[in-house]
């Protein structure tokens, strides 16, 4: 049976409604939108007193990093540049049983939810046992993320990783040997991992290799050659720091992206993650490749990256994905409003990024968390259009952080002062996953997340 | 009969203890705070789960604002700067009759006690009738700020402001006619409110000039001398923008803080909001002053203002407090971990304020929030010690936004990852206002508020 959505405002393409409708298959796509459509034959959700929306898309995630929350905010303990905090995230990552890292992803996947997100890619490179061998199954801990996706209820791009090296003439790093594996093997375990999944629907997958920094140009050419049969998305950390910047041009001569796009690396398949440190001929690489650029602002201002330039970016054309990486916060609108906030801090103007391509700065920013993340992961979700997931959420219009509103400026409201608090159903795929407020497995979720921090922390100095 | 509550976590100087318990009296003062003192003739009220932490201090509000949040973020609305953008909230503050005063007073109240906000300074300079006269009471519009603060339960300390002009040699502004007073009926007015709440408990008062555009040199002068027997707080917006501080050196030759400072008018009852425009000369001055100074981040990065010098102003030993200002977000943490954060963007550096005074980073973000915001208001509040005032609220240590925390991690984790979602009780002055998530009125002042929304942007377009 279908069912029909009547919500008092709906999303469609940028502005908010009243008295649309939203009509969903059993199969959980989106058939028809549009201003009171009646049909007696579906089931009719009422849904006075709240907004809909498509739901958030987080296209970069770092399921366990969620450990690291709130434990590398003082030098003492993870010093004080992003490489000393990156020694605190690698201690967590070596510690965890297959057991803790489906339970942490639960933990983060939930809190998603609680925020509108419906789907996630998840860049996951913890492959190997705590010793540095493979499990017997090879895939075992992206199993796990994936169940965990699958027991939450969100919709997940696992973006499997490849991480072939510690960097440019550099020994292998201790701290990274769950994550190493050789190019051919990651080949395998990533050919076995999607013939496995096949046929669920809600799961799919992406090629990641890591970075310029942790695959050498010639394994990352073959695992680019190997992909161009799949087409599958395909993710990198580009120039987050200044100093990955510098590593490249040592090895090869030239920045990340502009190497990239000389070994024509970059197309439409293509997400850089961060690509902070890029200068204005980088930026028409990625436009001229129609590349997506996944911007992670709330963790990029937690590890001191530096202020993304989103209107360079997003003036050359270039879409703009979001993603909460190391989970400092799970809150996608805040990674939106921070595109505008940082860049009004640095030049002291207010609306920086209004009226790119005629848009209202709130709907640029809403399709940067939307619309853009679904391209990012080659997904049809983060809009509410016929043939489309049926992937949205609700907001309760009367919640005090967005109480006063109206069609005309909700969306605004949304944008820059939404909190979670609002948020009300959470549906994927036409299943609800999250209603009125509650997951169906909040308590279980939480418990069994506090027994994995305690396990990880139990020793308390790590530097 | 005295109340013994009894925490999982409860916070004393700068940490988290386990087994702790707070006796406050039936006056709402805290007697005591130990680690499991028990006395048979007091109620008990156990707090199973939850953590027990000092409420947070708003020094800086301008509650109205409340009704401008969404609405100028778009250039057709609202230009593209600070200027334009005070066009928007003119609009918003001439509309507004008494009864909306106190309506929108109490959403914005209302939301900051959902933060676990026990305190508000209300920096009120709405006075007049929307045509500039008086009301037959000239106090009646600071009446209904005092009345809403009452109603919602927080406890308030109305900074009544004097606005004397549109600024030097500039005619009246008629966007600013409701601002407007004489000094002598600032003072007479001003005087008249302070003996009609003489002894009401929860409610006190400060004295703010608006700025050294706003007042001149003469009258500024009368003010504070006037203020030197009452020794109440003064709290003066200085240098939130650089051309205030140009019109400043127009006018007298010196930027703000360095006038004032030449005018004797720092002491440690003064609070200067924002001065993110300072130099390290006026930095001294302000700490040889011992004067506060009041941080707005998240309506700083807003309105464009630019990054607060937190560490230059922190490691000259100057006490920083917070304000919501424009309520573009009410989040007391957020304004908190922005202190940081806009400084790892500038630098590209991390937990640049940690270790300051040899205290965690975490630490010294939460005394922004609560000791520092009292001392800026004069208050005996903002921690939990024989004497305070018993303001303070709970967190469900097993919301998603904090979950997996001991003692040892969680003032970091609630400074920088915090959700209000994990705010589950607040009391003030001994008085239970916010229970189990739910504040008694809170149907009724969303709803009033919706009212006065439509009515106030019926009309659409602004500029």
């Amino acid at each position: 049976m279908n069912t029909l959505y009547r919500p008092e405002l709906l999303y469609s393409d940028g502005r908010l409604m009243s008295n649309g409708e939203l009509l969903v298959s059993e199969t959980g796509k989106i058939l028809e939108i549009s201003e009171k459509t009646n049909d007696s034959s579906t089931r009719v959700v009422d849904l006075p007193g709240k907004a809909l929306l498509p739901g958030f898309v987080n296209a970069h995630s770092h399921s366990f990093q969620r450990l690291i929350r709130g434990k590398s905010e003082s030098r003492l303990a993870s010093g004080s540049d992003f490489w000393s905090w990156r020694g605190t995230m690698y201690h967590a990552a070596n510690r965890l049983d297959p057991q803790d890292v489906y339970d942490v992803a639960r933990m983060a996947f939930l809190e998603m939810v609680l925020t509108g997100t419906t789907t996630v890619g998840e860049f996951h490179y913890l492959h190997n046992a705590p010793d540095g061998k493979p499990y017997e199954d090879p895939n075992l801990l992206a199993k796990q993320v994936l169940a965990a996706a699958r027991s939450v209820g969100i919709c997940i791009v696992l973006l499997r990783t490849a991480y072939l090296r510690s960097g440019f003439n550099l020994p292998r790093d201790s701290g990274q040997i769950r994550f190493f594996e050789s190019r051919s093997a990651f080949l395998e375990n990533m050919d076995a991992l999607i013939q496995e999944f096949r046929n669920v629907f809600e799961v799919s997958f992406g090629v990641a290799p890591h970075s310029v920094r942790a695959v050498p140009l010639s394994d990352l050419k073959e695992i680019v050659g190997w992909n161009r049969a799949l087409n599958l998305p395909l993710h990198m950390h580009i120039s987050e720091q200044v100093a990955e910047n510098a590593a490249c041009v040592r090895e090869y001569g030239l920045a990340p992206v502009a190497l990239l796009n000389r070994e024509r690396i970059l197309d439409a398949n293509f997400t850089g993650v961060h690509a902070i440190h890029i200068d204005p001929n980088e930026i028409d690489m990625l436009a001229e490749a129609n590349a997506t650029i996944c911007a992670c602002p709330t963790t990029e201002r937690n590890l001191g990256d530096g202020i993304f330039p989103a209107d360079c970016v997003l003036n050359a054309g270039i879409r703009v994905a979001l993603g909460s990486d190391s989970q400092a916060q799970i809150e996608p609108l805040e990674d939106a409003r921070q595109l505008d906030y940082h860049l009004r801090l640095q030049r002291q103007k207010r609306t920086i990024l209004d009226q790119i391509a005629a848009k209202p700065l709130a709907t640029t920013l809403f399709e940067c968390a939307t619309i853009h993340g679904a391209r990012s992961l080659g997904l049809h979700c983060g809009e509410l259009k016929p043939g489309a997931n049926a992937d949205f959420f609700t907001v309760d219009l009367s919640d005090p952080s967005i109480a006063g509103n109206s069609a005309d400026d909700l969306l605004s409201i949304l944008v820059f002062s939404l909190n979670r608090s609002a948020v009300h159903d959470v549906v994927v795929n036409g299943r609800i996953i999250l209603q009125d407020r509650r997951h169906p497995l909040h308590d279980e979720i939480v418990a069994r997340y506090q027994e994995v921090h305690h396990k990880v922390w139990r020793t308390e100095r790590l530097l």
